[in-house]
């Protein structure tokens, strides 16, 4: 019985859509694993940390334009609670995680035998679904098939999200392994989306004095519907990095925002009578204060209300919508004063010394990618990049929005840049340091790793905590770390560069290894903040004369 | 008002008795950590990495030979769900760790704004309680002093164990720091043990062929009461390494039943009447599967009775009931059938070959050790350690046995033996790494780590998945890492030696360094199985002879 449950269990899964299960080893878990690793069409990823693993498989869920159901298998025990950040992170941003914890049975649960941990709704709240299987018996077969094909549909009906089904098996456990090479193909995971109404989004679009705004969470398919739309209606659109809109270069399309939203002389000159938002609230800090008070809707499901000024009106729908709406015509001078700003921005950055090795030079250097997946992590780099990436830049950007953490980035990054012709990832020392076991997944496939390492949390010179005195700052906010990451990169395998220069970085990027390999950069935080804090004050003044 | 709030938060939690404060930096937690680091009793500990902090918490709980109440700050978002492994632990193996998570006001949850999650009994059944805080405001400061008492209350009281309170907070974050750094002394920490019945617990005692039994979760002190009214009575005690009686060498106290319980023809020699047992249910499986049938008494809280072969009687008490009854005799031709098997395994593991570098002869190597604490990781280390070691070793022995999972080891240790003059962790390498970040706290805590690398999953070869095919087997289970431990400690600049004799391990163990190092010692794992049953034929046959 313990077979015929396990296949149909994995069996059903595959059928619904999942190709991927990320398995980290242990004892109960075995047939689920053997189960997986035997199945004619499944692809198996084995990480020993949980945590890392978690994250993985939440990257792969959008390795791809779309959404697809992973699965994720570890044994009994607390192995099951390191996936409790991916979790999270799956539930906020919506990304289609099948937990597979494998259980003791009941008579060993909560009496003292080992590795046995109360697994039931183990997740809370955050999870769509808790299924708990019944131990392995015949009449519930049908059960299994029906879970298995539940989870899945339940994982990818808007909002999308995680989903566990917990495994209570009894010994022994090693399966027959006939049975289990066979099985279906991969089946097509069908995303479920609820209603829509458009007349609402009709007058919207009518606006003379509309700007679109596209934030994370969108796929290339969906943002390529609304630019096309804007560019033909005149509508000028500011384009989150994650909103994949940058890989655009339309005059409406626009990069530079976080810049000119913060000369407050302007703000009055780029403001439009109304936000038509898609996706989610776009990171940049300028325009979540500027936008405040400007009437906004906001089209999606309400499953993910994402409203943090709680000033928003909601409009359930979606972009493909548009393709039905008639174009109409807009303000051609509110266009203009914010192509006016972007240029004006544009020259200041095009002006900068381009040869030292800053944050700012770092994101320029990227732009001389031409193909290929960006992973971003959270705190510091999303900003920079946020900042000064520019429209037409043909990189995929991804990055954990969801509850915007730096745990998991480097695995969630090789998960969502798995199917990418070229993988890179942009990340902070913490962060860095804080998933440190992805690299052993990282051997079997090749990224390479921008590091920029100011020896700790470098956002916090950019909040109130840095005017704290330095005995309290530093061991709280700090966190200099001292790793020696070229000493860690051969620890785990993986090859080292220390770059010195923005050439040096230039070149290495050119490079397309097959390997994975860490470029450092060492920056420094007082510097940086006075980089920063330069250039906003020449952008500012060129703003300020441009709109004089 | 958010000082007062902080400072009254704080300043109980200390004067109900928790001194060490576990910190992981975030913004949204800064006035939590200030008011910690400034508090003129509290000890604060920074370490980035919150799983590896909540580990070390979990350890600190019970650096002393009581359990004292510890506390851990982290920010909002996943920070937060990184702490789910420790608490898990703490869960089961009662330990009162004080979870203090930063969160987002209110109007910001839900909505996207970053780094928010739903926090609101973020642990669920995990945890003995979970307060939420208002909003600060001075109405409601007495309940914040309440939550801090009740807090540590709850998590002293049997079964101790973990409790959760979430603070909601508004920015601006930077509290007033001159009234921060005044406030109480340390309290000393109360441990609430419910009522006792002594009645049934003397007839017990009056059985003539009684065995007690000593597992882990009991504090020196509770076992010097129990092995002395033993050793009074002359009833034999099977002392687990966990439960501190293996530091004594009574003719009493007895060792190395775990390998003369695999010997089925003595079984029946050995066998009591009836089993007292103090502690959760020992390591050894021998003793598990030969004491199914036999009549036994636990004596502990109902709050986590542990019996997985479900066949005890529970009796509510604690080993000091012991003190106040009178000794009564036993049948000494029981002790004497005990005595002789000890004796027996011991001849034939003092005639091993202790020149070799085996996994045995390492524990051995141990008992060189005068003074210190040893914790032991799970899987192989604590089976070995639990085999090999004998009465009379010195050591405070440790370890994670509520869950039993290799998550956190190194953290748990370093927190676990952080009062200790000698620190000292046996663990494999697929633990040591899953753990790694414990490796920036081990910086200031210096402990020699004995890493036994056999580059994977030893304990599959033991077990039933090792007759798989190897194409099945090494990458589902074997799990070699292929991980260079020199490198990976240059990288968070600790000590490394390569050991390569049992000779230059004990050197090495002689050596007081006041750094942390890493002791790396190599093993072949089908050469360890070899070994471990080689020893079995040789202890099973001499008890045959010993006991025809």
């Amino acid at each position: 019985m313990l077979t015929k449950w396990m296949h149909t269990l994995i069996d059903n899964l595959v059928k619904s859509g999942v190709r991927d299960f990320v398995i980290s080893p242990g004892s109960r878990s075995t047939p689920l694993a053997i189960a997986a690793f035997l199945h004619p069409s499944s692809r198996t990823h084995v990480l020993v940390d949980e945590r890392s693993a978690s994250f993985f498989a939440l990257g792969l869920t959008r390795a791809e334009d779309w959404l697809r159901p992973v699965a994720l298998i570890c044994t009994s025990g607390t192995a099951a609670t390191n996936y409790y950040s991916a979790i999270t992170e799956a539930n906020i941003f919506e990304l289609p995680l099948i937990v597979l914890t494998a259980d003791r049975p009941h008579e060993l649960r909560g009496v003292g035998a080992p590795q046995a941990i109360d697994q039931v709704a183990l997740y809370g709240k955050q999870v769509r679904h808790a299924f708990d299987l019944p131990l392995p018996e015949a009449t519930a077969l049908p059960y299994v098939r029906h879970v298995a094909e539940r989870s899945v549909l339940l994982a990818l009906t808007e909002p999308a999200g995680p989903v566990h089904i917990n495994i209570p098996l009894r010994e022994p456990l090693i399966p027959e392994l006939d049975l289990l090479q066979t099985g279906h193909p991969v089946g097509r995971p069908i995303r479920h989306v609820t209603g829509h109404a458009t007349a609402e989004l009709v007058e919207i679009l009518s606006i003379p004095r509309l700007l679109i705004v596209i934030g994370p969470q969108l796929s290339s398919a969906d943002t390529q519907i609304i630019l096309e739309y804007a560019d033909r209606s005149r509508i000028p659109v500011l384009a989150d990095p994650l909103s994949q809109g940058r890989q655009f270069s339309n005059d409406t399309v626009f990069a530079y925002y976080d810049t000119w939203l913060k000369e407050t002389t302007i703000q009055y000159h780029v403001c439009p009578d109304h936000i038509l938002r898609f996706g989610a609230m776009p990171t940049s800090k300028p325009y979540l204060l500027w936008s405040k008070e400007i009437p906004t809707t906001v089209v999606g499901h309400a499953g993910n209300w994402r409203d943090p000024q709680l000033q928003a009106h909601f409009l359930s729908g979606h972009p493909s919508q548009l393709k039905t709406i008639p174009c109409t015509e807009h303000d051609i001078t509110y266009l203009e004063a914010l192509q006016r700003a972007e240029n004006t921005v544009e020259t200041v950055f095009d002006s900068l010394d381009s040869g030292q090795l800053t944050e700012y030079n770092v994101v320029r250097a990227l732009e001389g990618l031409t193909e290929g997946s960006l992973f971003v992590s959270n705190s510091m780099p999303i900003r920079d990049l946020d900042t000064f990436l520019p429209t037409g830049t043909p990189l995929r950007i991804l990055a954990n929005r969801g509850a915007n953490g730096i745990d998991g980035i480097l695995s969630s990054a090789l998960g969502a840049t798995y199917e990418a012709k070229n993988r890179y990832l942009l990340v902070g020392d913490l962060a860095f340091i804080h998933d440190i076991n992805g690299l052993m997944m990282a051997r079997t496939v090749p990224m390479t790793i921008l590091l920029i390492n100011n020896t700790g949390g470098g956002i916090f010179s950019f909040l109130p905590q840095h005017e704290l005195d330095p005995d309290l700052f530093e061991p709280l906010f700090g966190t200099a770390q001292d790793l020696d990451f070229s000493h860690l990169a051969a620890g785990y395998g993986i090859a080292y560069q220390h770059i010195s220069s923005i050439g040096e970085l230039k070149v290495a990027l050119q490079k397309n290894t097959m390997t994975t390999r860490i470029l450092e950069i060492r920056t420094d935080r007082p510097e940086n903040v006075r980089l920063h804090r330069l250039i906003w004050e020449q952008t500012n003044q060129a703003l300020q004369e441009q709109f004089r």
